[in-house]
């Protein structure tokens, strides 16, 4: 396993890294997210991901009572907040819900710290300064080593190290976009100026884009699967054209050329992910144990990617 | 219930809130207390308010007993310093005052932190730097999330934040003064400038003028009640010109339109209040759960004042 | 007992107050000092002062156990850091020893946090922002609400104020200085410029000039008095002309003035302290409950201080 | 025993100083360490440096175990940072490393804090102020009293006081480096606008250039010797030339020289050390009861180096 920088700070986490959205406490139960967690740690994975609102809680819930047995360490872990419940102020980034929304998580995740908190969203209703303030509390107060950002867009990015520079405060150090061969211009035109400027760097979730991306879609959608699951995310998709002719037609060339490779259309699509510098990880959502065994060696893949194949998958979609 | 920003920060307060002043502790004991609280939270109250001040302390003790029975995350739990005994330090703004005060409150009301804190009053014996400093220590520290003024003039406010500009101290965001019908220019007028430059927000007491604007005294003053209660509060009134007669007829006039409505004086008051847009929560001192019940009900009655009227109502006192 | 601002600050002292310095733990045993403390207290003293170096811990060890009799808020508790111990470390107001002297001021007095925490002395071999970040550290962190110097001259007060504001740290507040009819050029003159400046309070010792004032030494040095239990402090005065025919002379017709007013010569010695609107407190270090009541009596004394009396004492010495 | 200032700052360290790397829990057992450790205190050296790298940690464990039976304000203890394991954050001068590190080496040594805190060397990869905001916050935080670097470059050092400058944090304020008769030119020339500029202190490390200048190596080398132990050490030193005649031809001459002053080659070299002001403290590194007692005596040697003797030495390698 390689580990890669967060941008131009210290930090450093696996390439590949472990999510736990719509998994952890959804599709998987304690015994098989403890089996998942064993092997990607044993497999040089050092960096998971949750949410206080992945399964409303018990995602972190069930890393909390895994995490017992590793060293500290070891380990990156982080956490959102945002999505904390139904109430006034258990949503968004006010500095209630910032610092009651991670008393919480740490409390469910049996930590004194994390390694990074972000806030899952950006939050107009709450200026930057009543944020930028809160996340450098939370910082130098200890109960989280670094805080960033999810989903929000370069020009608020950029606000927030306006902010913190003129109140002394700590900035972010790190993005979380949903970044794969359909989902790429975020990451690779928006926030463009970010990398070199702030030295920002990025988790990338969704690498294939719900599933789509690794081909069990063209033949119907399979029971138990997520789009069988969450019908909003079927919608979804469906609303971005993913069943239609055209997106199918260039699915079926992604087939051809990860045949080609010898590989499963899932490790080429991580590999290309892997390719691009300004990723720092890219956060894997297995559903099972065979699909995180089968994710990982996109690590190999990588290499059977060429320039001119690399053009190729780029302008696929 | 509608929950309304405090200003332009990320605290959300329900339009109706629940005050203590002359009521938790004296006009109310624990179970009347208790009930009423109660059914404030079930019908969407979200805001408690009290001081240390209130009932010698007495309105935090039983709220403390009380607030057991809640999530924390729910609430947004507010006290005031500036009245905390009668040594020559428990009085005031002073850093030893505030802290000393802060630490008592949250004792009595067996919490980690409150919402908002407020400075009671403005004390001009205390330099500006010596209360902002400790405030901003304060909240930095986690005993308070929010800090406000209560009763601070215009100019007051903005020195406040000057000084914290100065120091990098975070700056006060919620006025709470007495807004009603009679008592309207601070809030209309002086701090008129306040909210676009600051985003700040007020919570107001007393908008039933101390129950003058509910009628109850247009007949003379009932036994048992506040007037009956507290002659000092009686004295204050009558010098107002309360129970003059030019008083008594516009009284009178209020009770007409509220009659035409099909509602209470009380509603009509408090709803009147509500239609103005910096205030962010009413804040209600009710000394029965009926008297709560009935003024609960503004919320609906602020639907049925017309331009028309509410220039009328405005204009009245 | 009027209570006096410390400078322009919040915090209110009582214009007498109890010092400990030679008495506690020296001349009164852990009996006689909590009788001090009881009767000073009643009767309305709320300061009282003392210093890791006053009997070598003694004097903080037996105030630890007698301050757990009365309410935090009604005292205001100073101790001063410079002398801990022999140790090359343990002297001096280096970040180390100051923080290290502080905790361990704490731990011996029993208490969370003191009112005032002095620089006993100035140290010209610490760099004043060593000493700025720390006191400011310290009160930051609510070990010390307050903090001051002694013996400082003004010229290193105003360094301490330049480097506070540098740094965006909190100033010292006060002063700790000799003064007394036979020295007074430090209060009178030096920090002349200071009250007004950086609304500096004074919290002043040694109104009697260990005892000199009271006319105890006129006719020789009684058995267990100061001057005979330790030897260097009467060589100090004795360098200072304590003993030569002049001062004698000044003493007699300040005995002869007090016998006029029928008050005692330390009774009209504090009561012109008293007089100096910029000291805060006069700090009195008795070693008797008589000596205690006699010069609390200077309150009163003070209103016999005509103008034109003011002026000859002034100018006596 | 002199104690010298840490460059311009408070704390006081005695000239000479134990260290503990490839001593404790390597050459030295925990009994041979306690002993040397009780020697040296009561000849009084009061600083210990030690590391988290040092025998895995098993260095700063002893030490723990040991301290227990001194107090603690008697002692100046520090440690340093970077090589906590072989995990991917656990080496280096991340915010992750530099506080879980810390933490760490506080519950080997079971203190709660220690008074130096140091970089053990600068990492290029980590943004100064990560290191910077991080080594302030912990000691604002009250978990180190100081900061330090360990051979930095003089140019790291400089930017690091102007982030500090930046940010409002607090600047390190001392240096590590290697510093004997043969390597010099650091601590002589790299490092000399330093001084004066910053008010920086040095405690040096390597008196004897890892004993070669002891002579013990003149007749080849001892079994049990660091040379014999480690061979990485004996290849390094290999590089340097050390075994080479010319070496050898100096060796021979600075012998001759320390045999006509009566004293061992050891004492001779550890007092030219001494002899330079901009040196703080020389850190001994003794593996033995024997060897302490002989490298203490050189304190007395410094004063039979004449000026003409210094410069000698100093041209002499």
């Amino acid at each position: 396993m390689n580990y890669r920088k967060v941008g131009k700070w210290g930090l450093k986490i696996s390439e590949l890294s472990l999510g736990s959205w719509l998994t952890f406490g959804n599709q998987l139960d304690l015994n098989a997210t403890r089996a998942i967690v064993r092997y990607a740690v044993e497999n040089g994975v050092n960096f998971i991901d949750t949410a206080e609102a992945y399964a409303n809680g018990i995602a972190e819930s069930m890393l909390g009572m895994i995490l017992k047995e590793y060293r500290r360490e070891d380990l990156v872990i982080s956490t959102k907040i945002f999505w904390g419940g139904d109430g006034p102020n258990q949503k968004g980034l006010s500095r209630k819900h910032l610092l009651e929304g991670t008393w919480n998580s740490l409390k469910r995740l049996q930590l004194d710290y994390v390694d990074l908190l972000y806030c899952h969203r950006p939050d107009p209703e709450v200026p930057m300064e009543e944020v930028v303030w809160t996340m450098d509390q939370i910082c130098r107060s200890g109960l989280a080593l670094y805080w960033g950002t999810s989903e929000w867009s370069a020009e608020e990015i950029e606000r927030a190290h306006q902010v913190a520079k003129e109140l002394n405060c700590m900035p972010p150090i790190v993005e979380q976009p949903q970044y794969n061969l359909i989902v790429k211009e975020r990451v690779e035109k928006e926030y463009a100026p970010l990398y070199q400027k702030y030295g920002m760097g990025t988790t990338t979730y969704s690498p294939l884009a719900s599933g789509v991306l690794s081909g069990k879609y063209l033949e119907g959608i399979p029971q138990g699967s997520r789009l069988d699951r969450w019908p909003w995310l079927r919608k979804l998709l469906e609303e971005r054209g993913i069943f239609e002719e055209e997106t199918t037609r260039k699915l079926k060339r992604l087939k051809e050329i990860a045949d080609g490779l010898g590989v499963t259309m899932s490790q080429l699509s991580i590999a290309w992910c892997l390719k691009n510098p300004n990723v720092s990880s890219v956060i894997l959502g297995v559903s099972s144990l065979d699909q995180l065994k089968e994710n990982l060696k996109a690590i190999e893949v990588k290499e059977k990617i060429s320039d001119e194949l690399y053009k190729e998958l780029s302008e696929m979609f």
